[in-house]
């Protein structure tokens, strides 16, 4: 991050882009250690819902199923489409164990306090994946109490699939934000997984074809699985179903590139969002170079006057690789 | 940062503790190297207005003092004193030029929503630092107009007690996000302007004075220097006149320990606020060893339930330092 002449603060972190055997095409940094995926996983924790019927039982069209894989800004047609999905199979808010969170978009945000209104379940950026693990209960004929824990078999389906498509058995699972679990997965098993998801190739046929219906839903409806402005509804509303990708919290970000066969994982070390992105947009552009992610890649910062005084850019580490 | 069983973040940094001679106590990381500080050299950035009299003419009291050195939420007790300020001059809103923002308090800003009323420039966390520079360019017989450009007068001023305070000439200013200068300084300079600030020592009689007076006013009137429930409110209400400490964007810190002559810079690489107020929790733990803040080197991570499920804690880099 710059200001002016100056470099004002750094951020390190680690990358892997890999086929899907895993073979590696790029790898920075400590790309065997376990992360944390976070809401990067959210699309192969769908995998289950979609393979196992109960997404067509309940009705799920692709902003639905857009909404399954989503961080939501928390914006009125997120929530709307939520509170439709829970009472798709006889639930509501309630019944979401997420907690209520204020919408993380910041307009989002403002017009609920403008509103009169306090922020639900249904508001929180997870709900969707929430809502998405409660139509997959109720196919299962399993109890909506305790589904977030790691042996209720909606997490035990979940798990399977994460073992399946990243090749391992995820470790001992630690608790994320909206009460879930999240298991701990090298980053280079991670980055197979969107390889995987991204072509089929490596999973079952009703994982791969549950797959390939969550990449069309994310890639005709970008709006759902992030919000207005966000960088993940931005950057696909460019690729299109050339690139699926996705943000989780504290600096994980994945992808997963059809025709090239390549998924993408990275963590930044500390953390930040504004460093994640910038890094996934200098993955994309070097693996689709047809594509302008300029704006994305090298972002620039702003005085609260609207001026640009400084900007975002990948590493020195990213000019000294071969293109 | 910790997430059940694991290390889910970390965070790197400098830290610089120094005499008013700038004789090292205690260093890590690269203390040499310059720094953007930001919002957390305004107590410095407010010394010619309280040593030219300017304060005094204008009946700046301990609140508006505080103000002048703040990074305030924004909330109503804010704004009211910001507007008072700049009344006392016969200067208005309009004459800020840091821009108009929503106030950085969660809450303040869902209240200023919930009002229907949009923010201004008094909203935006400097308008006390401005309203204290339109003090000062009142009291020189300076123009409103460009008094954040480096040549302006006030600035001069600015500059001038920066380069006495940490002993150096600041390097070529670059344009802070409220559009004032900031000048890059070493850590270690810049620790040691804070020693000096905490005592007098090495600074001229006026700004020593000066520095009495604002320490004085930020110890009694905590909450102005930052706001409901904010890191430099809780700790100074806790270390009362034994420490002087403000918070700067991008993960930079000060500090102030009058009675031990010593001044604190430091700096999160990633420019974290998180991180920089674990560390200058830590810093004054061992400084002020009587002091319980394990509340701020330990803060928990709570999901959106409101349950523990990881936290925050200095690097382990700090258990190997003789205590």
């Amino acid at each position: 991050m710059t200001r002016g002449h100056l470099v004002e603060s750094r951020h390190r972190g680690s990358v892997a882009v890999v086929d899907t055997d895993g073979r590696v095409v790029l790898d920075l940094g400590r790309v065997d250690e376990p992360v944390l995926p976070r809401s990067a996983a959210k699309a192969l924790q769908a995998l289950p819902l979609v393979a196992s019927g109960a997404a067509d039982a309940a009705g799920l069209d692709d902003r639905a199923l857009a909404l399954t894989c989503s961080s939501h800004s928390g914006e009125p047609g997120h929530v709307d489409r939520v509170d439709a999905m829970l009472a798709s199979v006889g639930r509501a808010e309630g019944d979401l164990a997420c907690g209520a969170s204020w919408p993380v978009g910041v307009e989002a945000a403002r017009d609920l306090a403008r509103s009169g209104h306090a922020p639900t379940a249904v508001h929180n950026t997870c709900s969707g994946k929430h809502a998405g693990f409660l139509v997959l209960a109720h196919a299962l004929g399993a109890p909506v109490d305790g589904y977030t824990e790691p042996d209720h078999p909606v997490q035990v389906e979940v798990r399977a699939a994460l073992a399946a498509a990243t090749g391992g058995a995820p470790a001992e699972p630690v608790v994320d934000g909206c009460s879930a679990p999240t298991w701990p997965i090298p980053l280079r098993a991670l980055a197979r997984g969107f390889a995987r998801f991204g072509t089929g190739v490596g999973l079952s046929t009703d994982h791969a074809t549950a797959a390939t219906r969550l990449r069309t839903a994310v890639a005709a409806e970008p709006w759902f699985v992030a919000g207005t402005g966000r960088f993940c509804t931005e950057v696909m509303t460019i690729t299109g179903s050339r690139a699926f990708v996705k943000f989780g919290a504290e600096g994980v970000f994945t992808a997963a590139l059809p025709a090239l066969g390549l998924g993408v994982a990275l963590k930044v070390d500390d953390g930040a969002t504004r460093a994640c992105e910038v890094v996934m947009a200098t993955v994309l552009a070097r693996l689709l170079p047809d594509l302008d992610l300029t704006r994305f890649t090298h972002p620039p910062i702003r005085s609260w006057r609207g001026v640009e005084v400084g900007g975002l850019r990948p590493g020195a580490v990213w000019a000294d690789l071969p293109s």
